[in-house]
């Protein structure tokens, strides 16, 4: 490979002759070889380029930078933005925790892009940009990194993460619609129950999700307020006055989200507790689909010896020995992806709790676990949607069969002969294995025509009138 | 010891004679013998009064329950509240998932402890209260265990939790308007960093706990959502029109706290996100307060070989050999309490995510630990609180010297001289052990005037005027 | 109350004149108002019994102790150890992360008490043993505390957990012996699979316990090495030489436990891995029983519109609600079980990753939930094996009709006609509900005979001959 | 793109036409669009081919599969091992969780790229080798899916944790061996404690990274046994006698590891207990591993304001706003990876523990993230032995001035004048900020010259003589 030579403070460092970035991404791309290269999420770079970008327009209306800089940074974020750069990030999540390394990589390529941008060679000593004293003006790593991972990630679950999820909301609410005439047997403990309609079911899968999406937008409130501003320590030092209100406008302008400047830069930069309360967010989502998947799951069991009072999609064979096994892989991918977030969860607490001083240095990993339980809740709620939840079919036959052999119906004989009378019915029934309207006559503790009036399966889901 | 009988459907069951628990209290005590006895946390019990009170207040003015018995229950309803049947209530956490034994337990109690008010023996084999028919009218363990577990968890987190994070939050709030001038250096990574002041330090800690505290809130906004009136699945089988709206009210009213009847009871019964959205949040408030005691404990670190910026209080001899030992023993019982309440959140997450059909069957564990997350994190504030932070003094020598020492004031020249200039000077006074000023000056990058006017600390603690 | 005056280092305190414990006792009990009181696991009280008593055993063999002060420590040991001084003993688990005031409230409560045996006053300034002196010679909580969580999560995992386990794995090995000619179909993804045995299915169970105990042992290994000789920071300042190996082999002697001198006091001391590996195989476990547990009651369920396979003991009654209602209580207290136990291990993993230089200060939390997991799973086996496995009966008339139903019998024709073929019958006959035989025949794809010669589900539950 | 047509059992399906994947694999790359494209690690289809090749070999053995097609399959797998074919495995990890679809992208590589290899064209219908009935014959995915997870577990344990951890604690020894006179403070509590010396400090970490890889080596010792041989559900229906022995021991012979058989296939299909106690052993590694990354940074802390007592290399400028800042990156990144490792425990025990009847279906989830934590935990040691561990140098001049001035010194004065009488000292001296030696003559305790005698920092850091 050929190679230029490129220097920072500490001296000089070989560098890919036709690589955009520095000194800096060099050494990092040298010192952490941990993990496939490259692992820092796109979506940080991605968030680092509005980031420069509304820098550099704010530092210029702040008199701190001249309008052609400001020009030439804008210009290579929009290449960052348009995907044309991503072969010039090959760092990892594994580096120093304040994502020093990644906010330099990212200078040092609008620097050097820039330069070329503007005519100039990579081998030029002088660039027409100073990563530092232009890209990085009025920056830190430390709260251009914080700054990077709000964007990324509010970004993420707002474009991924809650359309995904409304999505599969949609379709079990249309679901709950279309079934709420059809009236089977409750299950409670695994063991059968009083009924309910399965559109009352499905209506609670409805609502968890609706309940969810309310956390993830509560925790974005704070996901939304940016660090950037802060500079080294949370104090501000070398950033113009207005500085960090203007530029969380410059971030919310080029967005179209609402960003805001927070509030308190040290707290913004030493804990990163709305990440924390964000990955809450998603692991509660997650704990609701790990639900859902499993009944879903456990509902279409069978064919014949299981539940199977849904029909899901048959997408593909299931299984490699057994010829024409169908299984309900599609439920199975959303409860690993939940596993996966509620371990994630884990991973993005230790790091918040971690942070020292004046900075937390568990950034990168925060970040990534973030952004991949946001990604992979979304595109795991879109494809058990398209695959599995849209295609679901009950069975009709199976339900209805469950529905009246269930013992349980004796409940609704609870007000009119007592608890204890009601439950001597049940276990007649079920010890002598006979119906209960059998039992209830057998032990003459009504007539049959009063079990006709009482015991109406369609009468018991809902309350008294 | 002395027994009689007591019968319940399953047959007869000797229950200990001067107990007011019946035959399915009994059967669980015995068949659940794991871990120490009367496990289930008393706030449960004490929820399950309210609720018990409420609902027979329901159903007399829906025309279900005699006026007598009503005050009956409310009496002894009433007793428990004072704390005066404690005893009554032997059964563990670790029984059926439903809790369903804890809802008799408290049936059973009330049917019988009321015909001994009334007048009655315990042996009396016909009660004035049936535990089921009357005790437990319109309501199932499925219903009636998930309405206490919040009821709770709202109290304990609204009296216990919040109050105690409000506490340390105001002491750390009057301690950083204290501080406010006091300049020290900053650390980053653990390295000297730019300075800030004291008071900005711990104005990241207030700002943590106020977002914590947010964070509560918007859980418990889901927490006061009640399942009562859903019964066995959630249909609200065999109760009267409007009871749940009512029931809800009622209980409203007699814990002075806004609950509100669920919207959805399917999701009521089966999920318990809101208990793993309000464990989430207790995990927040835990992954900050790790931060902030950390923070007080490396601060106080020494007292001569470490930070040695901050005096704690000396609560207690720190060793049982080193004499006239001192340690930062609060902020370790508040780290101990945070990784509990970490851990915490795993569990309740299991337990949430593994419901299935109509009823999750991990109640018990899930309101265990929420309600000992809640209760410690709470206290642990409480006395870190008065025992630590109300304590804390700066070391103004120590703050001072280190502020004074620190090689990166040279970050205030940047604008001067640019970034490469100052990391010369920066790395210069640490390899030949000098001043800033000293390394400046030698290298010619400006005078020692223009270092006088330039690097000032105390200029240093906010964005640029 | 009243109170008597005791003094510390530190000054006068006041203590209930009733109490043995002195003044550290009293400012710890004062100054860590954290979660119910005594909750220190009295486990660690004895355990510290145990080695107080040894350690002034060897200090005496050393010439360090005379023999009456000897034999006063070792009596009022032997008085823990019968649990007659349980009230003494108030501190909590929220207390400094070394367990210092736990190791001086066993130290006053020993020097106290014999001073009482030995005909002294509580009052008197002046007593027989001095707590740090004499009780604590050669010792520091640093040391101490260790060696007590590993006796008492030895003791605990010995003769708790794992007689709890082997009683289960007995049990279910002697059901799989007993099924092992019983045929039924196979679950895989919760559908129809082919057939094995409930005999192979149970053996499966067994082979997890097996594996699990094996790991647990693999565990203590490490557990049984004391950190106890290393005293404030390893290196065992203030003891004789010869002691810690002494110390080890008294505590063996009296606990009759292979308990050895750790290799390396600067690891026992400053990291708690061991404890975490013993988390981490309690947790390995817990992760086997929610899969048994799950098992059990999946395979029990219905009556009627479940899997309905096996019936399980009928423990008491299931629902306020539903009468005659019947749940698969134990396997749900032992699942809820495994959740804790699982969110302990998390917590045990945080507080073992944050010691730091020479000291780990999470021992108390540590400790506590290695106890609490090893104790509920012990116990939660005896439960679920007396209560429930015990009972466990195969149904078999479901068995044999749910095996003769499954399509998955096609599987056996893979070598005769090929994997696709043979999906083409399962196909056929799931789309017009009719047997394999109907459905291959018709197919024209072999004989009836070929059928009856090949598909034969007892010749399907082993390899090839 | 071009395309041409597969057919497996439910018909057609358009694959890119230069692609040796088949319908199947088509369809789950339609089917499964969650997260990024291809991530099922490549170490599971690495593994894949040894098993493929294996089978082959011992169904050619027992006479099941013809010389010619055995070696063929040998050779496409000789190819995927050389990295050849990595393009032809699209699928993500969050399929099918018993891992059915990437068993026959296997499969269905092995069976067209072999057909092109025998001259063949990828549209022929008719191919060489059936994807099912001859690469697959004597094999399900429910039992290769988990020989491959362990396949890959164990190697790359065996060739990128245990070898990294080692190389650290080689380094780490080295130094404790170098540093084994170098008297320093000691710290408990981060407060100043007895001395010891840096070798011992040292030689914990060494100690911790032992018994660490006793832990992986426990757990490897189940993680060799495999499932393959259990076929569908464990029987090992449908392969010939003596399979599974010989299978396991092709596998031990191509990848030179001793695998052999498990003795009980249900439980290797049902649960995946040995990758949980494998993910709890590389748990446990982290967990010393946060401790030691703390340490470390902690003790290199400063360079003027924190403790500074080690010096670690400078690797790249730390920060791009602070000139000359040098940061701890690497155990930065080394406790970044700790977390993950953490947060990964999680997801695997939640996939561990949700398996049902006779196949766990988390398998995907479990094996990616086991690979995972193994290869991070493995990579981050070398990076940190390379670039920290290393170049760690001891400050003297600090380390001396820190031992000297600490009060703890005191402590070697209990066995003379007893703790209370020490403690007057050490509180005299911190609070009149005196030497002890000042504050011991000034309190008459005892003289210059005792003091001499009795306080000798160097005699300090082992047991009495």
């Amino acid at each position: 490979m050929n190679y230029r030579i490129e220097k920072d403070t500490m001296g000089e460092v070989k560098v890919p002759s036709d690589k955009y970035w520095g000194a800096q991404t060099e050494r990092s791309r040298n010192n952490f070889k941990i993990g496939p290269e490259a692992s820092m999420p796109k979506e940080i770079i991605y968030a680092f380029a509005y980031l420069k970008k509304a820098a550099a327009q704010a530092n210029h209306e702040l008199g701190l930078l001249a309008a052609d800089k400001k020009d030439l940074i804008g210009k290579v974020c929009d290449e960052i933005l348009a995907g044309k750069l991503d072969a010039e990030f090959p760092l990892v999540i594994w580096q120093t925790g304040s994502g020093t390394q990644s906010n330099m990589n990212v200078n040092e390529v609008i620097a050097y892009r820039a330069h070329v941008i503007h005519g100039g060679k990579l081998e030029d000593e002088k660039k027409v940009l100073h990563p530092n004293d232009d890209v990085n003006k009025s920056q830190s790593s430390n709260d251009t990194f914080p700054t990077a991972m709000h964007i990324a990630a509010y970004k993420q679950v707002t474009e991924i993460t809650l359309p995904g999820i409304q999505k599969l909301r949609d379709t079990l609410a249309k679901k709950s619609a279309e079934y709420k005439n059809i009236v089977k047997t409750g299950r409670t403990h695994f063991m059968d129950a009083t009924p309910l309609t399965l559109g009352q079911e499905f209506s609670g899968y409805v609502q968890q999700l609706d309940n969810g999406m309310r956390a993830l937008r509560n925790a974005l409130e704070m996901v939304r307020e940016l660090a950037l501003g802060g500079t080294a320590v949370g104090t501000g030092l070398n950033t113009p006055k207005g500085y960090d209100v203007l530029v969380a406008k410059k971030i919310a302008d080029l967005t179209k989200y609402p960003f805001i400047t927070a509030p308190n830069k040290f707290e913004a930069l030493a804990g990163h507790d709305a990440m924390v309360e964000l990955s809450g967010a998603l692991k509660r989502v997650a704990v609701s689909l790990m639900k859902i998947g499993n009944d879903i799951r456990m509902l279409s069991s069978g064919p014949r010896s299981g539940i199977g009072e849904l029909v899901i999609p048959d997408n593909e064979p299931g299984s490699s020995i057994m010829p024409g096994k169908v299984n309900p892989t599609q439920p199975e991918a959303l409860t690993m992806v939940c596993a996966q977030v509620m371990g994630n969860d884990v991973a993005v607490s230790i790091g918040g709790a971690t942070g020292h001083f004046e900075l937390n240095v568990f950034k990168p990993v925060i970040a990534a676990n973030v952004l991949q339980s946001a990604r992979l809740l979304g595109d795991a709620c879109v494809s058990f949607n398209e695959k599995c939840a849209e295609g679901i079919e009950p069975n009709y036959a199976i339900i209805k069969q469950h529905m009246e052999n269930s013992l349980m119906l004796v409940t609704a004989l609870n007000p009119h002969i007592g608890y204890e009378n009601a439950a001597k019915i049940a276990k007649k029934a079920h010890k002598e294995n006979k119906t209960l309207r059998e039992a209830a006559v057998e032990l003459g503790l009504l007539t049959s025509a009063q079990f006709d009036e009482w015991v109406r399966p369609e009468k018991m889901v809902g309350s008294l009138d």
